[in-house]
């Protein structure tokens, strides 16, 4: 064949299957998003249109690969948790990582303009994605944990940042001097006392980040509008009408639900100790 | 710090860079894209406009890294070759992979709509990428002949084969009978004979596939324009602005030519053969 | 320096370090011992001075690596358990499976001529070793259950078949014949019934295997002498010797015990629970 | 069958093939050297039984492993380089690392008698591999310069200190005091002024090191003694009559030559070219 003496160099591709019975979490960031989210003009400290188009990508992964339990995000970056015993692809690492970051960028780009209908998308946005194995439970509560605590931290800081620079009348520079060795107390005492704002009161999207859980349905196929944990997703999407069609072949149908709470206490586990098993 | 504690799961995540000084091919190729050309009504054999926005996409590629020298693109994938001394992003495999599968993917969603103004995009499609490392100048040849005689195999078969259905009033299954088993020969005495084609004269962006080198530009930064290999391609784009911005930065402004030619014979790698070295 | 131009080279030694929380077995196969045990007359089925020696070697390993906390060996073959949470080498694959492998076999042709002090080496062996990393105890389990499963496959058929050649003086053509597609059952009534062997009456070491678990002593260092599970592990080795002096400076000191016991059923592992902690 | 409800364990054992058509570079280093070296109260500050016995065991290698075309020895390490071509054990990292490791240490032991009648060895010594991947020839040369390079800078260090020590009467402290901070050439006077010791004319086997190379021997098989590069490498050696009736079926016969010359200017390398071939 006219091809074969150079076919020698697939020999090249080495192998490079995960290893077995391991959790995967595969997460994503967003590549160079300081500037996406400037040249976009993002609303801060948070814009409800951008993690609502994130969540959508989310979704959009987990409706495809029903392997993926559990995902969290927050900001530009979203973490997806994959059974232990999933052999997706053969657990084959670059085959994994590629396919979850495309088809979520994909959607990204798919799905913004019914997020931000009156900005259009300026250039293409990028991700990156990584895969990162945890042997046990243990260290898969403690990934998410981390991730929740780190949403905290961040959201707490820019609250108080855009408070003191859109409601105070501080420049950029003026604000990361205010905010400079305070702990946490110090910042919620800031907001509450100079800007009357309860930062406990404060939307919990933002300050626990989004959780996506799959969920078992029951027995008679949930109607498609089940699928739609966010107004903008609907259901004359020619994309949810092909996972229509494929669901009705699985045999335990599930849906996706979003969530805006604590996965670091034990409740969140507890309620949802399926997500690590199988 | 609040989430001090959780932060030894970040010990799990292990290096994974690239053997140094060694050639990366980066391929990418169409998930689920037999799927994607049905129900996108793509002509067949080839699709004129699904070509072209490939290569806009590999282009928005050479544009932003620059340590891609060479693509070579046919049907639904794309190959990227990078400097043996590339140092994008310390050699990570995972970084490496995932973003430009997902640059890639962006900017295939992002300009459907120019290639395909009549079809909208039914739901986001995805690519998924691997790399093979290569540590010869030889291999990388053969690689590229490897896919280039791929192409020609691949588009032999489906011009007869569709000449068969579409003029010759054959069924599918009637046309692969017709096939089996014949040899190159056959093929163009079934196209002439039968259908007055001389495959020789099919165009040579189906013939050959798409290359694109990276070329260097005399001292004074090129005009914009030159950056359009396909038509479409517009000089008002976005993404077009930024890039611009940023080559004049650096010292040696570089243009990326698309060609269809031959890749396999020595008189291409004498012409280009700077695209190998360092 | 003079070297300076030169050592760019050492960018090319990647890292390699091994999933954290995870349970290594460390697996060791002599090479070539097929031609070794022919060449220095090997009792069949069973010598048990090889075996000792193996024992010994494996002995050797224990104490010099703290983390291993159990071993198995049949034949020429032996796997180490390292505790999941070794921090040894800081688990760099390379190093772990080189330096092990290298440890053991310096210790098995060291103390040859104590367990054949009349038939001289004649010649170097080796052996080759891998590690296979397990992220839970029941896969460990199971792992060693594998390999006593298949000592005592192994065993019966050997057992019978030198039974057959040496008392029942068939060819060992005409015993590989008899035992053809014979079921465990038959093997047993072949060696009853022929030649009066009671299969489970015969040594637990060649039907199970040699098991080392290490066992922490009480307060008061342990004697050398506990430390010698085979009569021929003098107390006045070298080794020995050195050490016991490094002992006196652990915290908790442990001795390595050496069983021929069944290590399939849950009461080996409830007794020895804690050999898979951390 | 008994063992087969635990064979899914097997499947945790991962492919680890090197990349195809590089060259390997394995390195050995005595593991806790310091000590071992010591203990058998090796003469400084170099020990000729020391040097010769891992040269017998690096030609040991070398006879077994008819891909390694180049070896270099100093101290107590050891490189040796694979043709890129090998296909040794399919490439298997831990395969190959492990059982050469094993063979050197064996041999090692084996050996230790002849080169220490009169020092019985006192416990087992180890060594530790790796395997670094070249692609191309440059960075091989300059691997065995990098090393040729340490030999020069360490042993003219060391044959300094130790001159103070043993001729000067200066303690170990004092030495080191005396040397700090000294060039190269400040060396040299050292050892002239003081000791009139002329160091380029000190036996080249300390400042260049070991190198051993594989020669193609003419069309008759070589008379065994052409194998025996040191005088303690015995023509009665079990190995060796195991070696030759291997070598006979060989086309090309091989033998491997010990050299102590420059590794680093081109001279050796235009001689010796075929060695960095296919």
């Amino acid at each position: 064949m006219a091809g074969s003496r150079f076919a020698y160099v697939k020999k090249f591709e080495l192998p490079d299957a995960l290893l077995p019975s391991t959790f995967m979490v595969f997460r994503l960031d967003g590549h160079s998003f300081h500037r996406f989210s400037d040249e976009h003009r993002f609303v801060k400290p948070n814009d409800l249109r951008a993690l609502e188009l994130m969540d959508h990508a989310a979704i959009t992964l987990m409706q495809e690969y029903k392997d993926i339990s559990l995902a969290f995000g927050e900001s530009d970056e979203y973490s997806f948790l994959l059974r232990k015993s999933t052999a997706l692809y053969n657990r084959r690492q670059s085959k994994i990582v590629s396919t979850l970051t495309s088809l979520f960028t994909s959607s990204y780009v798919f799905h913004w303009p019914k997020y931000f209908p009156d900005v259009p998308l300026r250039y293409p946005p990028s991700f990156d994605g990584r895969i990162v194995l945890y042997p046990s439970q243990q260290e898969v509560r403690d990934y998410f944990a981390w991730r929740q605590a780190d949403t905290h931290i961040n959201n707490l800081y820019n609250t108080a940042f855009w408070a003191l620079v859109q409601q105070g009348g501080q420049t950029t520079t003026e604000a990361h001097a205010t905010l400079k060795g305070t702990v946490s107390k110090e910042k919620h005492e800031i907001l509450f006392s100079r800007f009357e704002i309860n930062y406990d009161k404060i939307d919990a999207r933002y300050r626990k980040g989004s959780i996506l859980v799959r969920v078992e349905t029951p027995e008679e196929p949930a109607p498609e509008s089940s699928n739609t944990p966010t107004p903008n997703v609907k259901s004359t999407e020619p994309l949810d009408e092909t996972l229509k069609a494929k669901k009705k072949k699985a045999k335990n149908a599930t849906k996706v639900e979003l969530l805006h709470t604590d996965i670091i206490r034990d409740s969140f586990w507890e309620k949802y100790s399926y997500l690590l098993k199988d």
